[in-house]
């Protein structure tokens, strides 16, 4: 994968404005809203199971989220995944806070029998939750995980049959053959609510105009994380208000020029 | 009506600081509050079925409006705005969305049977689709709509026996019989997830001062427009985030002056 | 108390990161989020009765907040107080708006029976309420309170049995016993919504590492106080979106020094 497909799948995303439908938590749907509109995507949030399948099916993406999550949503969450499956448009799954309590691992493990899920993007921790693997979770920022963390990613996806994304300090995609080490982002993204949602938003978007799942996770990978350095570059000295609201602005900004020269990737 | 008169509405919801009820999604909900109170109202949110009718009888204005719509939200509206009615308190209408799917246009048609609603304020599209009119709706974020939009907007005041405000590129307020067309207003509007929402809002701010609705909405309206041009030009070239955040500014800053100098509208 | 002891606290959450459930409204999750995480807090949304009683277990503090409540959320807030009074997990409450509407007393009395409650966070009309006091309430933003200020918090305290902080121009903070008025703040709190609820979590935050809650309350209202006049120095004179993202800049940057240097408050 080249960084010019990376550009080009960018300026798709920009052109064409994906509809994502994102069921997610209370907490982000404003910054998941405000962050897809600035990258050019268009969002919708529905969350009742009365209309839920109606709007999957005419989304270009759809994104589940169990940030604050409860029974009835979980239902629709099922019900939008099914209608995603049949109208062939992915599904993209971010686990927050699994492991954190015993309802987080049985709605997810409802959703992952439930529907096909394309892509699942959480921290290292949370990927490894997902399969069994022994980590500490704190809430839902993240943790520490024993293990080789490209090992756990290079098998969740084998075991979950789609690409998995694991974010901390260097990212890891996978789909069980083909796997990535992204290496852009900024250390300030754990201290704003929402920036991992988001990004599993922003996937959704890419997943959307790229059917390769993992050159579209690669490539939201290496843009967000270098929107992410641009902003922290103009704003981290002053605090997180400025770097949320510099990074939206990046969001609409940030170049091919920029991800050009600072993307930073490989394939292992 | 004179500018004066516009000058004039905005002074009196500053003064009179009118408590705005908002039953409204919940991605726009932090931005509506901080919305309201920059302008100078008081902003509350409530929508458990159990205590809707009471905040609705003690607020100055009520705000419908279907983005993130459920079940139990929906009869929850009802009983507010039925208890509105009851103690003329304005009722405003926002059908986000409706068209996007069935379950949006069935709660928007239950509301409107229901609750006599003062005012209503969607995207063109989204009036077309309230009087059966052909149009396309690409998700919440507006889309085309063919036809003449004044004669829109005109004939669903007529319909729905409701000041209808037709945001786009130009705004439309008609009433049926009066037809105002206003042309302050900025596209980053678009950009920013919430900015129709909290207009809506912003003109249940104003039915809660001024009775004549008419004027009260092509007051609101102007007021807003330029609250968003003043706004744009100190921050168009950073992006959205700086946008939204001085537009928050804006809307307790924006003078009288500024309303004189920049307001534009005309009564067809 | 002395503010070296203010300093020391501020210290310990920042160096501990205590996790904070937080069961709070839809206005303010993503501010109370970023808030906490500026301050160096860990924070947590959960509603569903069927995970919070883990999730309040695992947490240093759980907050409750009554600001958009509904009868499956009380239900699952007395659940999840149980659960965080049997693990010694401080619990604050926030009676938003109560008085505003029959329920929101009725729904603060059964968490005030049902649960254990540490500390509670409102401002002086709020508390007044609590305890039968006339009042007048204006939605949520407060309103004017007759009689002595300082009396009706002491009393409230011995009442409830729990340490009682009323906000307002000063804030007075009592066991009953020990009674402190706090003179930091800015009266553009008042125009940023959320700005008393965050306050509330960050109290809970305070209440973690603090088991005199006296004095994690005084602590916690000193810099919060500070940290409204820093921001309000720097962006007063801009507005209140402005104010808003230099607050969470602040939560992060204000100093040892800034809090010896400003902090006001006397022991009665």
């Amino acid at each position: 994968m080249e960084k010019h497909k990376v550009i080009e799948i960018v300026n798709r995303v920009r052109e064409t404005k994906p509809l994502i439908h994102n069921m997610t938590n209370i907490v982000v749907a404003n910054f998941t809203a405000n962050g897809l509109l600035a990258l050019g995507a268009s969002p919708v949030m529905a969350s009742y199971e009365g209309e839920v399948a109606d709007m999957a099916k005419i989304a270009g993406g759809l994104l589940l989220n169990i940030g604050t999550i409860h029974q009835q949503e979980l239902d629709a969450m099922i019900i939008a995944g099914k209608s995603a499956n049949v109208h062939q448009v992915p599904v993209v799954f971010d686990p927050v806070g699994i492991g954190a309590t015993p309802y987080r691992t049985i709605a997810s493990e409802k959703i992952l029998q439930e529907v096909n899920v394309s892509i699942i993007r959480g921290n290292l921790a949370e990927i490894s939750q997902l399969i069994g693997e022994q980590g500490e979770i704190k809430g839902v920022d993240g943790g520490e995980v024993y293990g080789n963390a490209i090992e756990i990613t290079r098998r969740a996806a084998e075991h979950l049959r789609a690409v998995v994304i694991a974010t901390g300090k260097d990212d890891i995609i996978s789909d069980g053959t083909r796997t990535f080490v992204v290496h852009n982002g900024h250390p300030i993204l754990t201290k704003v609510t929402g920036t991992g949602c988001l990004l599993s938003s922003v996937v959704a978007a890419f997943a959307a105009v790229e059917r390769d799942f993992v050159q579209a996770a690669v490539a939201a990978l290496i843009f967000y994380g270098v929107v992410a350095e641009v902003a922290a570059e103009k704003t981290v000295a002053n605090g997180t208000g400025s770097f949320q609201i510099e990074f939206l602005n990046q969001l609409s900004n940030v170049s091919a020029k920029e991800i050009e020269q600072y993307g930073s990737f490989e394939q292992l």
